[in-house]
């Protein structure tokens, strides 16, 4: 009956051997195998607790760590050979463990399962991309706060709904832009602490009849501690959801940043050069300098919300324990981490190099009546409830469009002729300092706030230690 | 003009009046009116804030908190007439407040804006919808636990590839479906928590030139703090997408108790009874008890995760700061509330009133070669290498198979076919007590261990405070 | 034991009454109402049939016609009186019915269930709902194609990334909507054809065993004939998510056309108006007019990706035949249907009566180098290859955009730099004019191919019959 | 300056070299070269069509084929040099054609852009994968159909809610599954009617100045003709969504299939075995046989659910004409055709081997009550109105729940507690044989109509052509 399936780990109850096709089409070595050195580490742990609790004896300890790290070198020279008959990274371990240290190769595997030692893997895994991807978005928001305070007096058009509405500092957009990173830190760490136990010794689905000491191997691979129930244990893919929802919000708001730059890139706008080497050009209009780095993550947001929905499709209706389909959280939980990984990293190579066109912002700022409601407010001032003001500001825009004029450009008797509460000093309000210098408080674009939000933006990330 | 927008609180600009089906098509007040409660709260503090910093006066203040407090019984006692033509929430409470008390009412929109307005009764709403869905897992959660002590020594097949896999105890399994709340309910709780900062005072995009104090406005309406950048203030919608990731993934969860429960109320299953009155019958087929409540709540999955999609594809690429797209954050956040609230509330009420077939779930565990891993541990105890005591094992399930004979009915000598190792003691770790009862560690099934994670859940629960 | 669900259909095998919360969780007549007029069709055929094959008498086919037209007159004066207990639409009716006409009414549900009753409720509505829609459609079409013929020798900026990269007319892109317009309407044709089949006769799930005629009421109901499979037929919802899809498909290209109005009604690009009618304001800047519809439209796409992706994880791993998950399929299709249908509408409403700022595009075509693959093509027709050519034309455009300076505003002698192939004819290629009519080929841009384009959009529309 | 970007086909206007990491972050050549067979058929077809209308000379047309089939030799032989410099599939292919043939080499891209070269690189392999996965869905139709005629009299319980409903027979559910196939081929048909159209010529956006024969080169490449606009046909992805969600909805119904399979083989079920070669053992349970490639296929459906997603999100608001954002049209598209086209292999090659065990589907119909409808018509059939008869046997079946009998192994007098109509001709209805043989008409139950309908649903596929 061997025969039929050779080097199969279960092949004993079986009388034909695995179809071609469906070898292939089943096994994911081809993919987990970036697993290995979690892998590896995992088992190492997992031996450590045999050897402590007596299953297995010092010697045989030795041979395991010894065969393990020789593996381990193996792979890294790119010398190892990996099997799609042995169908996942841990079977080609171990049978190439077993092959260099004999039967106490075979050892190993006592008291746990595929189903726990892969979802320590994973754990193990994401739990360092995080770490990694925690240190490119610090750098990006190092990024913007200093670019915050460099552009901190630069004055341009704050927009809704893409119309000009107000003027704004171009450092208070930015310091914008690192709000939601903050967000996006602080979902991150969450999840990290949250996937940071250990299913090691939840074996096959039940737990084990040897005599584990989880929270022994949990301490070794750094864990906060055991996980609560076995069945969960093996079946939950929380984690990897958890993540994925936390990207796609990094994602999107990238996808947003990247939107703005492509805006401000276009001819249209002309607010910031980016340098040539985040741009790409055509092969038939030689003129052509194309965004393509905000462009092409603006396109990957697309990416990351799909496998957020693969992975939680995957997840419904799945009954308890450990079900086949699992297997499908692999490649999308890989391309997310990647995929967020690298457009941070592009992000923040290129924010520190954009050049603002102050020139430009502050004309675009100057035209579209954007110290409007400095002019409704200003009416308040002088005692009209705000509805009101609203209508008189309401109509000397519309005499303005006929006029193609400013507020600015209108002389005192112009603006007069919708209220006569408006005088001389109305002028000082109009001005573009004027109105940013006067939304000084928490939070708002005053060139001083802008500072001292970049203070605190700092302190924050000092503070993550 | 204002003739032909005669209501609008925009209308000077404007040279003609809105279309019709525009005005409905783009009006939001049929759903948003929902927000009412949150909004004059809202307005409640803003109008503290302006009467602390000096822009109100006392009376204008309690002449305002009057009308707010006014217009609430009207709502509340459904004599509140809503107007499309106001748009939504807000220019409907703010236009009968004015209709009340005249030109004050207009003055409560001083410093603020329908963004900043807007964001904070989504947030007062959401948080307040936190709680309860929190109240709703809690008491599910306490539910299952209770379930899990009652059916601690309850033995049933363990499944994995809804193959029987090795005996477990059902309260076991309950509480693999405790640690997945448990999960939500730290997802919920660090959502409520990033969430819990005041926009107000971001006014339209850029903050206000009023001497406003958002500590105060925050601090009125328990926020932890303002938020750090208007900008981002009136365009954040994380907290929405976090919070319908957050019900995704507690959908799911229900998704998969509901498919068991599918599961085990069938014929062929038949491990439990629902109580009638969380099923319902057949206009057709007259023997009918259709398990209903986890039907349609596994249904209930795909609208959440849709509704997650909705919101995330609403933000893709959208510049700051606030879009009218925005206003369409509303009825899946809306729909998520309801749809998580209500789906925990009918577990909650359907667990404890479940009753277990023990003698069905006890026979099923004994066929299926479900001690077979017993068999296996056996073996490695008497000094075969794991491997080779599975495919021992593998070589008696085949001949079981063929037989039809399970493991312990198998007599010593059909046994030693397989491996002489074998001795009468065999039989005692092939019952199915001595299986679950072997699985004694940390988060096993073992009843013991069962009881102790019933005790842990339990302390949990207590120290949410 | 009736006395527990005295109007419930099934009562007779129930021991006690459903649950209140679950009665009003578990019902969709809430919801399904709107299926009334579909529902009457459908079983007005089905009485048909029953009397045609003698299940009914002619006297009793006429008490069941007066009766269901009598219910369908107080639905539509708003009398009909809905009860949460009566669960459904279906249930609903049939009740109201026997109040009528008593024990007659009961025999209407012979031979059918409520399963294969309201499979053929949403294919009717469906049905009616895709010609509506197909009408606002081509409606737009209509008007697109207006525009085209209007704007055919209106020259714009054609953009790749955002970027300036050739001149084209207003007309030809209003074409390229139109096209993504067309391959909408042949989905929508497509899946309306595959939806037209009659589930009638399926019954729960098996068929039944009266002597029906599944033709006959297929015909009396226009659909192309009865289904294939009854266990199919009680479970396929494939209608409800092919229409979603394409829905999504189609709202993705109003997202598009959104996204572009949005851009050129910002005062960066200024390349059209809005009527106001389309427009709102805001309640803070008087100045502002905001592009309401197009960003709501745009926003609006997300929620029919959601409602696809809804639909799609309902199916999922549903075993047939019915099961009460399907509940679940009519918000999110109704919610689509609605979507789309208002989307159109206001999109055939509003681009008629958008005015082209004719000055301001030309100016922007000519700024930004638009004509340089003109030049490009001018020098291969002097015998360079292309690849040389691009070359020659990216060094020119590098002087100029270090001179500030187009290419059309260099002298001989500064193009001659580059290449001394280039002679004094080079500036007949580098004006807007030429270059636009060059591109004089099947689907080019030259307003002759644009109005050649424009007949034939026209002929196919008129070719829908 | 060249210096900086010697290879880039576009390195004439940028002053510094692309970055290493955004050089390998914006390539697509790592994924895209998959499409070197149709970019190299796509070019010999544009070479053969600027030699038919002069651009080319003969000879120069000769030296372009034969170099592009020595590439094609080179990639299939594993010998091409493929550079992530070159960015994508197509440059690298005319980099290798200009090193081979020189200045010719260069003018093949005359006349077209990499913008509509891509776009009919992936409409051919699109279109020819289309092609392949219909015949692996035939093949499975081939094989639910011979299923049905081998298993027209073989009776389960049909199932609704996943309660026993009433007696089908296996044969009548395969074609329920074939139904479905039936309609994913009509979807895919239509979507590759609709995506056979030639964007050559289109260029890069506007059309080009060079005297092309679109008619022509689309004629070559068996393209109906050409499309109808350069903007959109550079810019549409229509096609790649289309699929998806075609794909999504096949994916659905094999999702089903497989949560069916996994059901049946279940030890509660026990309805059918798969043969060993479609299943995999565990590394820790010795009798465990899995049916792993349905719940791998089950999983499967998140996949293309998500990708689906991903086009769509990819899409939305995306300008015209071209953006880098399309460039992640690829892995999505390229992972669904594997996917989809793997999973019909997979199931047209599982379909015909599995083994129903007749004995247990009866015995299970037999139990639950599935006559009970029979017994409620008969009851219609000696005059009782349906509603009435409904009642009469929910209260036998409360009856025989109490007692554990079945409606066919109750006394005459036991029926005749509830109603006094029932006689002695009660029992012929309420057999397993004479219940699905009355459900007998056109898609009922009954092994004729299995017949019938195996037949028809054979010349559909015979008429495919």
């Amino acid at each position: 009956m061997t025969d039929n399936n050779p080097i199969k780990p279960w092949g004993g109850r079986f009388s034909e051997a695995t179809d071609q096709f469906v070898e292939r089409f089943t096994a994911s070595v081809s993919f987990d195998q970036r697993l290995y050195h979690h892998d590896i580490n995992g088992s190492l742990a997992h031996a450590a607790m045999l050897a402590k609790v007596g299953v297995l004896s010092p010697g045989e300890l030795q041979q395991i760590k010894d065969g393990l790290e020789e593996i381990r070198s193996e792979i890294e020279a790119g010398e190892f050979n990996w099997s799609v008959s042995l169908e996942d990274v841990h079977m080609n371990i171990e049978a190439r463990l077993t092959e260099k240290i004999g039967i106490t190769g075979k050892k190993l595997h006592t008291g746990r399962s595929r189903n726990d030692q892969v979802a320590t893997d994973i754990r193990l895994y994401l739990r360092d991309e995080i770490a990694v991807i925690c240190g490119e978005l610090q750098r990006l928001q190092e990024g913007l706060i200093d670019l915050a305070r460099r552009e901190a007096n630069t004055i341009m058009p704050g927009f809704t709904h893409l119309q000009t509405a107000q003027p704004v500092t171009f450092g208070h957009h930015m310091l914008a832009w690192n709000e939601m990173l903050e967000r996006d830190f602080g979902r991150l760490r969450d999840c990290r602490e949250r996937l940071n136990v250990s299913p090691l010794g939840a074996a096959a689905l039940a737990g084990t009849t040897y005599p584990i000491d989880r929270h022994y191997s949990a301490d070794l691979l750094g864990f906060s501690g055991p996980t609560e129930n076995s069945l969960d244990s093996v079946s939950d893919r929380d984690f990897a959801i958890e993540f994925s929802a936390a990207a796609s919000l990094a994602m999107t708001h990238l996808s947003r940043f990247s939107e703005e730059l492509v805006l401000w890139t276009s001819a249209q706008f002309n607010f910031i050069d980016l340098p040539d080497r985040f741009c790409t050009g055509s092969s038939i209009m030689p003129q052509k300098k194309n965004p393509d780095v905000p462009e092409l993550i603006r396109g990957k947001v697309g990416r990351v919300n799909g496998h957020l929905i693969s992975l939680l499709t995957l997840m419904k209706s799945q009954p308890l324990a450990y079900n086949k389909d699992n297997q499908e959280d692999k490649e999308p939980l890989f391309d997310v981490v990647d995929t967020l990984r690298d457009s941070l990293k592009a992000y923040a190579d290129m924010m520190p190099a954009i050049t603002v066109n102050e020139a430009v912002t502050r004309e675009a700022a100057l035209r579209g009546f954007s110290t409007a409601t400095d002019l409704a407010d200003y009416l308040v001032g002088k005692g009209l409830p705000f509805r009101d003001a609203h209508e008189v500001v309401g109509k000397s825009v519309a005499y303005g469009i006929e006029q193609s004029k400013d507020l600015s450009q209108m002389s005192l008797e112009e603006l007069r002729q919708f209220s006569d509460t408006i005088e001389e000093d109305v002028f000082d309000v109009l001005t573009l300092e004027g109105s940013v210098a006067a939304r000084d408080h928490y939070g708002g674009t005053a060139p001083s706030q802008v500072l001292a939000a970049a203070d605190r933006a700092e302190a924050r990330l000092a503070a993550r230690g």
